[in-house]
């Protein structure tokens, strides 16, 4: 039931591939599902990848392209010619279509357009292309199964069964006036359960939801997911239905979305994999590192900046990898909380009610924090003062840390930039220059050199 | 189009609570979706949400109790009583019906099920309740469309027309066998492209992807989302049909699923939002906090232990802060790269090639790191022999912060334990303390004190 790829199933198949076993090789992946012999062609060499996909039937070997992994299906692109990719469009649905055709190189993309010999195909494949990828027309598909209220029920299965062919998964029809403006669905277990010679005008359900075609695909995930829904028609201003998205894209949409988040907090760039070239996980790894590293050198410069101190209160300094490290920790954990708040639509009120319960939060946690390091100071140390100075720097660092934490996503998404830029080494970095900063500062105030 | 929540929309509703204008209010929320008007009574008070509660008819607002956020849902089921729970879980499907008193204190548990009129219903939320929540079992709902294959498709229209009044979404219909074995599936869109004589067992498909009932829900998220499917069926080890998961449910595992992992990477270690109570943030942040507290001590005695060396050198404490904070980046961007990687089941090959290719991608990272660093402290401070010392324990630093950010994912995972854990504090504050020791040591060796 679980499709597990094994090292004798790749040996098998390579194999077969060397001894040019077509007969066997085709009865073999026959019986597995595109997204599986996707997996095991992702694992193979490209030129054993190339031999497969050009032995398989266009039909098969379509989906296959759809779930291979990125690098490897633009190394295939690379090796087929427009003809054979044009071939691969013509069997898949336009977005799909459309999605792949957008990879390739501008040169390249009208010379596969050419070739696709179904005008209708390629008149909407060239339509989903003009729209941007990140919007709903960009995610849509054309594949959708429409009825005129004037049809009656008989009618309407009539033709569902003549339009259902190119529509891998009808969930609702969709219901259209005469200038083809959506007014409503019907599902096709309404259509079952209603007499045949009912009028669609009587039985379509007239609330729909619909996303208009600029729509952001992020919103449109979180609609999607709020109402449950499986499908949903995009229309233009004017409530022309131009396409449909299905509940697979936004899964990838919500993943891609997710993974991203993920990326950006940890200091990633750049979409990368753990398989990817070194090349490629250095670019992705090396600005935030920079950045960092400028922010070290920051650090450096504060601290020589109060070395004269240092013969008398050498101590301060063996603490400032503690202040540092929970500034970060701190800051971290807030612009986390926020950024997932945005993201959820979780985050409401105002700016300001919600500074004031981080700074109420910050100082509690910083507070019970700053007891536990007070009394360590105290007994290892032994001098009143600096376990003051240095337990009063740690709550006043981790209320700025949080502060700061809580009001950088907020300023950013006010402004409309993704407020997941603000985590990660971003965050840690620009807090460890404000805590050791204010460290010293506070230090000095106390303990007064 | 787009729901959203305004002021003057919310002090309408409450002036309606208010004047107990009971006609007015439900002529005004009947218009919106039971998600919307969840959102709405998120944020009135406790008692207004009450009373819309009691007001709407049980078929509304069961729908609406679960798309309240989890607080406020408890405190509302606080305040209703077993009868009034029994008659909202009646109209709920199984698997949210099975969801909600889940939720409830035990004792509340056995009242409300002992109220539920319906006899099949209590039986079916009664054996979800054995199944553990984060497996297929409970996941699933008990409502499904299925039919014998010894059936007519004439015969199978009119029985889904009754079977089909309960399920929301039909999906595929299911065939099984007469001991209710699943053997094949069908979708709606078969059927009524089918000739009307037909006998099911000569159209049905019998490639049905399924889930064992006690599979992890993560798997089965990974699975609907590898295959594009809307619904799977989940069946026990003898393949007997027990129920079906749809991939409105799997969305928001996905989701949860995102979001722990990503609250993990921030140091936040339990399910909390922006909106939480002070108490409730501070429980959940604390714990890491304290982790990184513990973790600066450790750098401190570090340090310390090293201080004989601070007359001469004490440039190197000034640089403490940059090579702790170069250390826990490095690890963070590891640690996400992997446990990514894990997640999308994107992590092949062994462990030992992938440690390699970490060593020599964070080699080459210090390495390119490393020289501006150099030229920096060369520049700015004169001695050679210093600048050396640092960049040198820069590029150590760095390999081993990316070696441990890379296996010890690897390590937890192989071991079953979640890899998310050690993200976060967990690997800045242990890369802290590697990282500050390895300094030193190699700053002692090249500088020999």
């Amino acid at each position: 039931m679980q499709f597990k790829i094994t090292e004798e199933l790749l040996e098998l198949v390579q194999e077969l591939i060397e001894t040019q076993d077509d007969k066997a090789l085709k009865h073999l992946l026959k019986d597995y599902h595109y997204a599986d012999v996707a997996e095991i062609l992702n694992d193979l060499e490209l030129e054993d990848a190339l031999y497969v996909i050009k032995l398989l039937d266009s039909e098969t070997t379509s989906d296959i392209l759809t779930e291979l992994d990125e690098d490897i299906r633009e190394k295939v692109l690379q090796n087929l010619s427009a003809k054979e990719i044009a071939e691969e469009i013509q069997e898949l649905d336009t977005d799909d279509a459309a999605d792949i055709i957008a990879e390739l190189p501008i040169s390249r993309q009208h010379e596969v357009i050419s070739k696709i010999e179904d005008e209708d195909h390629k008149a909407e494949i060239q339509e989903l292309l003009t729209y941007d990828e990140d919007t709903a027309g960009g995610l849509m598909a054309k594949e959708l199964v429409k009825v005129y209220e004037t049809w009656t029920v008989a009618g309407c299965l009539r033709r569902i069964r003549g339009q259902a062919e190119n529509v891998t998964r009808v969930h609702s029809v969709y219901v259209v006036d005469k200038k083809n403006k959506l007014i409503g669905r019907l599902s096709l277990k309404d259509l079952i359960t209603a007499k045949s010679d009912q009028k669609i005008a009587d039985i379509y359900i007239s609330t729909v939801d619909s996303v208009y075609v600029d729509e952001d695909v992020e919103e449109v995930a979180k609609i999607m997911a709020k109402y449950d829904l499986e499908a949903i028609p995009v229309v233009d201003r004017n409530k022309t239905l131009l396409g449909r998205i299905t509940i697979d894209d936004i899964i990838d949409v919500i993943k891609e979305e997710a993974d991203k988040d993920y990326q950006l907090a940890a200091g990633i760039s750049q979409d990368v994999e753990a398989d990817d070239s070194i090349l490629q996980l250095t670019r992705a790894r090396i600005p935030w590192l920079a950045l960092g590293l400028l922010g070290g050198i920051g650090a450096f410069l504060i601290m020589e900046g109060f070395q004269e101190s240092f013969s008398k209160y050498a101590v301060l300094f063996f603490f400032t990898p503690l202040i540092a490290a929970m500034a970060g920790n701190v800051g971290v954990q807030s612009s986390a909380i926020i950024v997932q708040g945005l993201a959820n639509d979780d985050v409401k009120g105002s700016i300001n009610s919600r500074l004031i319960k981080e700074m109420l939060l910050a100082a509690l946690n910083g507070a019970i924090l700053a007891l536990f390091l007070f009394l360590f100071v105290f007994f290892y140390n032994g001098d009143l003062l600096t376990a003051i100075a240095i337990s009063v720097s740690l709550v006043a660092v981790i209320v700025v840390a949080g502060l700061v934490g809580t009001f950088v996503p907020l300023f950013l998404d006010k402004r409309g930039i993704d407020p997941a830029i603000a985590t990660g080494p971003f965050i840690t970095t620009s807090n460890d220059i404000f805590g050791i900063l204010i460290y010293f500062l506070i230090a000095k105030l106390i303990l007064g050199f």
